[in-house]
Formats: structure tokens, sequence, C-alpha cells
């Protein structure tokens, strides 16, 4: 066990998280204890991996995965945590198990949970709908474990919804804390989480939701920027300004790139979908209106197409501090020149800060473990350092 | 060890089972100390779940799943059975495959098993091919087994076929065995198996054949109920017969529900296709015939329309032995008002047995595990306790 | 430890192979050390299986498989293969993940990997593309590797390119050294890779390059033999000769299968697609000409049926010599009255060998992990001793 462990240990052992027997599902319903126990054993573990030592906590059991929208990496990133954790990945298809909401929530959650340790569910397409899916598929397990038709009550965890992305959200911050050398050395750092420019329709709000929520708690000067009409749920902005004044940071709303980018520290430039189109969008997928569908996706773009300046170009970079903000992307980027025409990001600044996109990325396998981990077991700090005796 | 474990391994012990290296595709191949060896070591393994104590039998090695129709529980049952013995789920996608009878089904079934410890399989939609499919695949292992070409022989598990439906129907009973408390006091206990109206159309025979010639090998007053044109296959109906004479019980049929449900201790009102519909769209679908098939479908619907006062309401529940009967159902049930405007049963009476129905599923992937573990182990009982000493 | 596996690890240790750190992508660019110690540690390993003795060497972590193809028993062989090192498979399945060349080659790997072990890929369509896609996402694990990003940098396993197909020739290799009793006894033996008819189009050339270049490396007589206008990549044929001449056999082209099959000890009748139709149909793939792609496959069965007279039939296995040349095949064949009108083979034929065809398969698991094994284990003879004494 070499020192940095011991450090974080020995802050892990500190801290008052209430995460046992909890599920994960919004940073902003967790204390900020619980988001440091969750980082920290995020932390232990990549350094395990490293030192090639497992920290399988099951003998057996499944870790089931529900993908209601298309994902790799938070796929592979939820096969490898519960893999690591000594669980079996199965996966809910649910074009071939015909889950639909209502009642069959709650017998397919206990159906599939006889011998389930954790649930990880990502249903981000349609705002008021992931997150109270998974409210639901929590009931539903919390009711079968009371009654004693389970065993055990399976984790949830959040691997994105229509209101936060925690696992993103979180491995970003790790990635801030590593390259800043610490929590505390992010107070009073800007960031600007701006919308960016893409050729792409109807992407969700909960990266940008997330990190105006997250960031904000630990004191960051977080700058939101969108042009007007892509504004984020109202509830969302209040949240994140409370944190901000709570922390000792501040959290603001800008219509002007420039004014976001001017001498940050960091930057997260990202397209999303104008809430209000997301929210015609659910309607009429609802009612079947395939036409109306295409116009709004048509009509999605071309309101896009008025903000193409909104991109992150190496004359941006230039008015941040020194000229050399940390680039931030939950990936994949759309890339001008290279994976598409023109995007989010030119292609010389992604490609600066590239292996540094995929070390923020990999920080996710350990923080989905992490939050496994966490609600499955009392006290972390004492189970980790028994990987260390092994 | 608890006093209920060391009840059930002396029971165990005590049984004189042939279940090693054998497969289970029907209940009425095996004789009733097999069927108790597979209930007994199903508890057990519950019981060693609840304590969190691992009953894992192999290191490595793949448990292969073959689906021919959709399912989620039975699944997942399969994919935690495998999982608890130590084996890796692996799917055989027959679209993926191009896997088609003759040759291919004993190449296949050689290719697939060089590593593999167990096959489940379910075929249950058209009469008169899964069970056939079954003997295919257990006749080619074999041959690949005594060949040298595979150093161990998979175990094949019926997951559901055309004639029966053993891992529910085995389910079924263990959970009246829990209900009534032991299987000596089903004896004289009066099960109505009814066809249930359900706006729905193809559902297989096997739940309806698989229970009734199931509960009449333990004593019990099985009788049968569906309106006219619903029969099931003739040698189910002889068989059932014959186990209720044997073990003194008895076996009826009735086309009146009323009459199945009059002082009934157990009921499971279930929708099904007529065999002849069933036959006829077998036949249709190998000819290729969709206009048919269409016209078939139409048909059926319009056949079952005319019965759907076969519903399980509050009323019918009245007729039951003090009102209270045991309502059970493999799941997912047609429920009234709450999956379809008309089912099989009144909203009221499946949310009073809801629970029930969700513990009856439960023991599936205990069932399953047991029927591998009874086929692999010699001495079941002395293994079982050896999982307790670790 | 029996005396053939005693005698198997002498001549492991006594092996100057460089597998260590490696991926395997060719058989051509290995030294016939490394291709002896993946025979070596393959057949300890199926030993090993047949004595019960597991042989894992990770305690988790992913196996990744990428089909870029249809495959069952490909599939099979790396689900078990993984599985028996201790790794759990993860397929990436392109379609739901939208992997694409360019970039996202590069940045898929890497989000892929941060746990992973082992990436097996089947890509072998489109001459010019499976190989070069190897490459790229070795490379791209190399980078995240030496960056930092990967804690481990994952083995990859060529399940077939269209260049190579190296755990079918060495599984085909095997069969023959255990068959004739030891690699020195395929010296001078004369090996017929012959194209035979198939009603089918687009067939890879992997197989029969693979066969020849393999083959030629162990002092055999290799004849290749197909009708004009079936030739296989230029560099291919050239490669076989030199290997050939410096092995001590022979390497020679005919366009005559009795030729080939006169006094032949091992045929291998398979049919393969002319390699100016594979480039052609690239070409119009890539250019979405569907009706081009039509009009070429409607040619080339034309083609193919003018040489129905290319099947393994008794007549021609009589020309082998004693008649009994031994039989090979990557399976599926396409026999004459089983699974086509006419194909590759008779049906006696087929039958008489059908079992060798199965064990010929049977040695492809422990091929793709006996690759894995050498790429990660710096002393393959001392670890798989170590299996013996846990």
């Amino acid at each position: 066990m070499n020192d940095k462990i011991k450090q974080l240990l020995s802050e892990l052992a500190q801290l008052k998280s209430d995460l046992y027997g909890k599920d994960f599902l919004l940073t902003w319903e967790n204390s900020t204890d619980n988001l440091k126990s969750v980082m920290l054993v995020a932390e232990i573990m990549q350094e395990l991996h490293r030192q090639k030592k497992p920290f399988k906590i099951f003998d057996s059991g499944l870790g089931i995965a529900i993908f209601r929208d298309n994902s790799t990496r938070t796929r592979f990133s939820y096969a490898s945590a519960v893999n690591a954790l000594g669980l079996a990945l199965s996966e809910l298809d649910e074009v071939k198990s015909q889950v639909a909401h209502g009642e069959t929530v709650r017998e397919t959650a206990a159906m599939i949970s006889f011998l389930t340790e954790a649930i990880g569910i990502r249903d981000d397409m349609y705002p008021g709908e992931g997150h109270s899916y998974m409210v639901e598929v929590a009931e539903a397990v919390s009711e079968s474990f009371r009654e004693g038709v389970l065993a055990q009550r399976p984790t949830l965890v959040n691997l994105q919804c229509d209101l936060d992305h925690p696992t993103q959200s979180l491995a970003d911050l790790l990635k801030l804390k590593d390259y800043f050398g610490g929590l505390e050395n992010l107070r009073g750092k800007k960031i600007a989480m701006s919308w960016a420019y893409s050729p792409s329709y109807g992407k969700p709000l909960s990266v940008p939701q997330g990190v105006i929520n997250l960031m904000t708690r630990f004191g960051m000067e977080v700058v939101l920027a969108h042009p007007e009409g892509y504004d984020l749920l109202p509830e969302t902005l209040v949240s994140a300004g409370d944190f901000a004044h709570a922390s000792g940071g501040s959290f603001r709303v800008t219509h002007d790139m420039k004014d976001a980018f001017d001498g940050a520290d960091i930057v997260y430039p990202k397209s999303w979908a104008p809430m209000a189109v997301m929210q015609e969008r659910t309607r009429l997928l609802r009612a079947g209106e395939k036409q109306a569908l295409k116009d709004l996706e048509q009509a999605c773009l071309a309101q896009n197409a008025s903000h193409m300046d909104w991109e992150c170009t190496e004359a941006m970079m230039a008015l941040t501090r020194n000229g050399n903000a940390l680039y931030e992307h939950c990936l994949p980027a759309d890339i001008s020149g290279v994976s598409c025409k023109q995007g989010e990001v030119a292609a010389s600044v992604f490609e600066r800060y590239r292996l540094h996109t995929y070390q923020e990325a990999g920080f996710k396998p350990f923080v989905i473990a992490s939050m496994i981990f966490n609600s499955k077991i009392k006290e972390p700090a004492a189970k980790l350092s028994s990987f260390y005796k092994e």
C-alpha cells in the first residue's frame, strides 16, 4: 500500500456518508460527503486495478443493465464495473421482453432481481420520463425486498436519465481533481459549461444539468452558456445557484460563448437540444405523429444551424486562462472536419486534449463500481484496506 | 445450518433419485423421487442464498441458453441459475447463427459445447416441434461425448417446450408446498387448472399440460376446465389420469369454470390457444401462407371473445374454499383494466395475490440450478452440506 | 500429471517464442517457435480441461468480441476461451454502438478497454479491410497503454480477417498433428487445399490463404487447386512458396482437382469467392450500387455453377492415398443432398469424417485461449505446470 492510497483511505474513513443501502440516482440528492466517498472509493479502486489487486465483493450474482438508448462507453463501463465486483452482466433488452410502464415495471423489476445485486439504467431521451422510471423500479425492488420476495435489494445506479448523468459528471470531476491536484484546488476555478453547435438532433440535457449541479458544490465559478432558446430545466438552474451559494462559488447564465470562455480554467463545450423541442418530441412520439416529428427535426436542425459560430475553436481557446484551459467532454465529440463537417470543436483543439478526454472517461467504470460498493459495504475504508492484505 | 436445512438434507439423503447424468425435459419421464430431489435441492439452495452462502460447483464453463421465443423471466431465471453454479451465460441467437433443423442441429450442438456444462432451451410455439428439437440436441451431445469430441456432456434443461414447462410447474408446486406447509398437506387439495379469456393469440399449451401432469402425482384433486374446443394434447390427459390414479388423487375435465372453482383450494386461471389452431398455425407458417395466418388469428381472437366470461373475478373466487383459494399464475397475467381491457383475472383478485405470484416465480432460478446440480453431482445432500462448512 | 503432459511441457520449455505482450494477427508474422508454442499450450489446456483442472489466469476483466460478420462456432470458441481464462465476455455490437472507421476506431478502442484483457475480432468480408482494421485497433490500444490511459494493454486475437484465419488453420494443423502422431510426421505429407463448388456467394479467402501459409511451414507438400479465375491474393502465394522452400516442403497451384487429390494424405475441399469478385463487391458496397451488387451476385453464382464438378465425391476420394486421405473442413460444409442440392462434398464422404471435423473444430477454443495466454504469461510452461500443483 503506497502513500497515496493511505492518504485516500484516511480521508475516506473520516467522511460521514450515508450511502449504505442506497441507490445512486442524482448527485443533488446526496451530501457532499457522499459524493466524496464515491470519488475516493473510485480512486482507490483505480489504484488497486493498476496494481492488479482484485476488489471483488461478490461470489456470484447478476448486475443488470437496462439501456433504453444506445451506448457504447457507458455499456462497457458498467460491464467492467460489475465484473470487477464479481457480478455477471445481464442485459434486459426491452424489445425482446416487451417491458412497458405501469404494472409491468413493478413486476419485471421483481422478476429479474431474484439473484440480482445491481441494476444500472440508462433512460435519457424523454424529459419527465427517465428519472420517474428509475424511481418506479426502485420502489418495486424495495417492496419485493420488504415483503420477502427478494433476499437482497439490488442497488440502482443512474447511468443517465433526463435530469442527471452522475457517473459522467463525477468522472468529469475526478479528472479535474487529478488535473488540478485535489478538490480544494478547484475552489475559485472558472468552468464554462457551454452549448456548442452540432449537426445532430435530440441530444439530452442531463450532461450540462449534471455538470452545473456538481461543480457548484466545490466552490467553482460555474458559467452556463447557450444561445437563447436552449434553456435547461428551470429547477436545475435554481439548484445550481443554491449549491454555488452554499459552497462559496458562483453560478450564472450567459448567452455569449466568449463571455463564458473568457479567463476560464476549464471549458466543456457540448451540444444539447432545446428543452422545448425535447418536450414536443416526447409528445409527438407518444401521439405517433410521424410527419410532425420529421418537421420538428428539420426545424431543430435549422435552429442549430443559426448558431454554427458556437464552436470551440483555437480562437475561442485563446480567450481562456493563459490560452490553455482544460477541455472536457463526455465523448463522443462532434469534431469539425473529422466526425462531421462542422461541429462542437476544432480538430486541433480536440487532438491536443484527446488523451485527457480518454482519461476523463477512464474514471467512469470505477465511479460505477464505487456507487455499488458504497451501497453494499458498510465500512468502505476497512473493506478496501482488506484487499491489500490478501 | 438451521433445523429447516437439516430436515431438508435428511429427506434428500433418503431419496432414490436417478438424475445423475440426466437431462431434465419432462416431469412425466421422472420418478417422484426425482421430482422431490429437484424440489429439495432448490429449497436448500434458496436457503443458502438467503444466508449469502455460495453454492458454486464449477470453476468455469458455459451455460448456454437457446430461446426460440421471447422471454424475460425465464431468461433471467436461467441466467441467475447458471451464474450461481459458476457458469457464464452464453446465448445462441438463432437469427445470427442461422441454425436450422436437420444436419445443422447435430453439428451446432457439438460446436457450442466444447466447454459447456448446461444447455437450457425454450421452444414452445409449435406443437410437435419443441420436445423433438430438445431430444435431437440431447442425442447430438450424447454422440459427441461418447465419441470423445466433448470432454463432458452438457446437461439439457427444458425451459418450456410444446409438451411441458417443468421449471414452471415445479416452481408452482414449490409455492404450494411452502403455502400449505409440506407436500403431504397437498393430498386431497382441489386445484382448478382453468382456461381464462385473453385478448391475445397463440399462447402455448405447456403450462396447463405441465400442471395437470405434476399436481396429479401428489394426491391432489385436479380439475381441468376449459370451453369446448380448447382441448390439450390427448396423451397429456391420459397420463394425468394415470398419475392421479397411482397417487390416490383424481383428475377430471369440465367445461364449466364454476364447477372447477367450486370449493377449490387453489385456482390457476390462464389462457391458452386451441390445439387445433396451434397445429394449423404451424402448418401455415411452414407453407408461408401469410393471409391465411392473419385470417386464422382473427378467427381465433373471435373464438376467444365468445368466452369472455371465463375470468377469475371476485364472484368466481367467492366459490372457492372459504372464498380464499390460493391464486397461481406463471406470469405475466392479463389483468382486466390493467394490462388489457378485459383479461384472465380481475385487478382486485390479482393484487391480493400479487406477491404470492412473485414468490411462486422466485422458485424458478433455484429449480433450474437444482436440475443442473442433480445431473452433475452424484450425492447432492453431501455436496450441499459441504457448502455450510466452507 | 501424465507422461503426455510432461512431454508437451518439456517441448514447450525449450521453445524460443516471443509472444509475450504480442497480438496474434497472422501466422506468417510469427516464428515457427511461436506457432509451436500456441499449439503446445492449446494441447496442454485441452488435457487440463479433460482432467477438470482449471487454468484461469485472471481474477476479473473483460474479453471483448467484435464480430463484423455472423458466426456461431467462432463466437462460442471465443466465449469459451475467455471464460476458461477467467474473463467475462462482452460483445461490441457495432450496429448498436455505431462504430465506424477513422477517429472512432481509435476512440472506441480506448473506451472499451479500461478493464479489458483481450479483444477478439472477426472482420473477413472485404479484401483490404479486416487486417487493416485490426492493426488500427492494435495501434489505438498501444497508444492508450503507452500514454497511461489504460493500465493494461488488451491482447488482440484475429478471429478471421481478409488475409488469414489463424485460429482455424492452427486448429486444422493440431488435428493433423494428432491424427498423424506429431508434427514431424507431417513432413512430406501431401495436402490438397482445393476449391469446391457451392451454391453460395461471397465466401472469404482467408481459410485457403491461411492453410497454404501454415502447412508449408512444416515440410508438407501443399497443392492449391482451383478453377481459373478463383485466385487468392498474389502475395499469399508468394509467401506460401517461400515457406515451402524454407521448410523443405513444396507448394504449387493447379487448376485440376484430380491432380491435387491424386495420392493426397489430406484433402481440404472448400468454396471461396473469386478475389476479383470480392474486390468489385467491396467497391459496389461502398458506392451503394444495389442493382450492380445483385448483378454481380448472379454473375458469380453462374460462374460457380460452371464448376459443379469440383465436388469431393467418393470417386475423388478414391484418388487419394489408399483411398482414405483425411478430410478436413472449417465447417459448416455445403453437403450435397443434406445442406444443399449439390455442394462441396458428397454426403457419404462427409459422414465418414464428420466426427473428425468436430474434433478439428474442438481445438479452436484452446487455440484462442493459448494465444491470449502466450501474450500474458512470460513463462508459459512454468505457469501451466502450476495448475497441476493447485
